[in-house]
């Protein structure tokens, strides 16, 4: 009973100072990642594609291997998870996540709508998290109990006051294709014709949309970890609801190889999208 | 024979001086109603709904007012179509459009993927066309015979080498709104299940990623002239294709009633379009 009891008791809260020192140098990074892929944006830069037939550029790969020379300096035991390379120190109470380049469609053809995305795991629990967009110059970033900011700007996610302002919100949709693999293309097909408003503003532009409040709620599916971390720490920290719909582990049960498929925004408008798609 | 001949004539070709001279000066305007936008951004606006059931903001209607003004004092005796005021001298040779804001329902939600647009007909047909994007800082302007630049850069749209490429494109969709209200959302439907790479990238900046080749093409139905005119312009002096598949008249003939639905990028993207929509 008490190892029981230990299993499932909720982690020990993380002190503040650990949390603000790691969100300040988490900052610092991403600022000198943005100056290296502002630089790259501006020449030519190659393109492959991966195994799982997603394009992979030069950009997405010197991107992660600098944070991760930087995060091994500067937070030596962590674990980390990244898009490009293997897991590393996967028993590590703490694990950075990274993302080097969310939206790499986007990049390859030169839309502005990508970022860079880090995020801290505490035995699992996203703690913190940051999403860089180079292009627009906007930083979204914060932590369980610290806050949350667009650049200097703090963001409170504010509520719709009811169900008739639920239709005049913006509702952003990840691309067809990933509800496409998800198995659910009705998601996708549904939402377009329930709502008169939905636009695909995929990727980490999207999330910080819905951390504005801007779009009234994202519909992202098929994601893995990288992609999806930060704005769980964000999205709830700044007052929206996170909904985790699904989770479909991956060839094995590394954190790396799951799927989620996830809607967050503003509570009444997550809610009613659960409702309209029978999804609560 | 000769009357009608002569109704039937192509209009004399405009004079370079005259058509730099016009653009350099469109450029300073948009410098000015740039400014505004980004201040009047930071604070609080407000918006309400016009009989169309469309949005408006303080923000549009201020631009708007300033364009008309300088317009008059600057170009005396030419022609005025804006979305939000009257028609001036309709008989005029040269005729301004002007869309103070295109995309009015992003900047009421302060999603930043809108701007301002002004275009020169002579003689019914586009010559110059201006998109500022003022929360990208990207000014696409450019004419007949002038060539096309984004800020700087000279844009050149490149067409796709083969069938094979196009389905690595991007293709960007109005919403799918303006095709219900266009009476075809057929058209969105099937364009999405088409085609694996398809966004709502509406408004002047998928506009203006169609001019970068950033998107293979767009496809943007239920347009008012002040949505198009700068495009076709810029489109075609940047070397795409721009078809427009119908135009619809309003209730009276004049230009600012009609609606277009129009299809414009790489030749190659709009042809295989055009094919799969069964509209060649």
């Amino acid at each position: 009973m008490a190892a029981e009891h230990l299993l499932n008791s909720p982690p020990e809260p993380v002190p503040e100072a650990t949390l603000r020192d790691a969100l300040a140098k988490a900052r610092g990074l991403l600022a000198e990642t943005r100056t290296l892929i502002q630089e790259a944006f501006q020449k030519d830069f190659q393109f492959q594609r991966k195994a799982d037939q997603s394009w992979v550029t030069d950009i997405d790969l010197a991107v992660e291997r600098l944070l991760r020379a930087r995060l091994q300096e500067q937070f030596p035991g962590y674990g980390l998870i990244g898009e490009e390379f293997p897991e590393q120190n996967r028993t590590a109470k703490f694990t950075w996540v990274i993302d080097p380049i969310d939206g790499t469609s986007s990049l390859r053809h030169r839309v502005p709508l990508f970022g860079t995305i880090l995020a801290l795991l505490h035995e699992g629990k996203s703690v913190l998290g940051l999403m860089d967009l180079p292009m627009l110059g906007r930083l979204y970033s914060g932590g369980a109990g610290l806050g949350v900011w667009c650049n200097d700007r703090p963001l409170r996610i504010a509520d719709v006051n009811g169900d008739a302002e639920i239709l005049s919100e913006i509702i952003s949709l990840g691309g067809r294709g990933q509800f496409v693999s998800a198995g659910v293309p009705e998601v996708f097909d549904d939402l377009t014709r329930l709502h008169p408003h939905v636009r695909t503003y995929g990727d980490c532009f999207g999330h910080g949309l819905a951390l504005e409040g801007a779009v009234g709620a994202m519909v992202d599916f098929d994601l893995r970890v990288w992609d999806v971390a930060a704005s769980e720490a964000l999205v709830e920290e700044a007052g929206g609801k996170f909904v985790c719909v699904r989770r479909r582990e991956g060839k094995d049960s590394s954190p790396g190889e799951a799927r989620y498929d996830v809607i967050f925004g503003k509570p009444r408008v997550v809610d009613w999208i659960l409702r309209r798609l029978k999804l609560s």
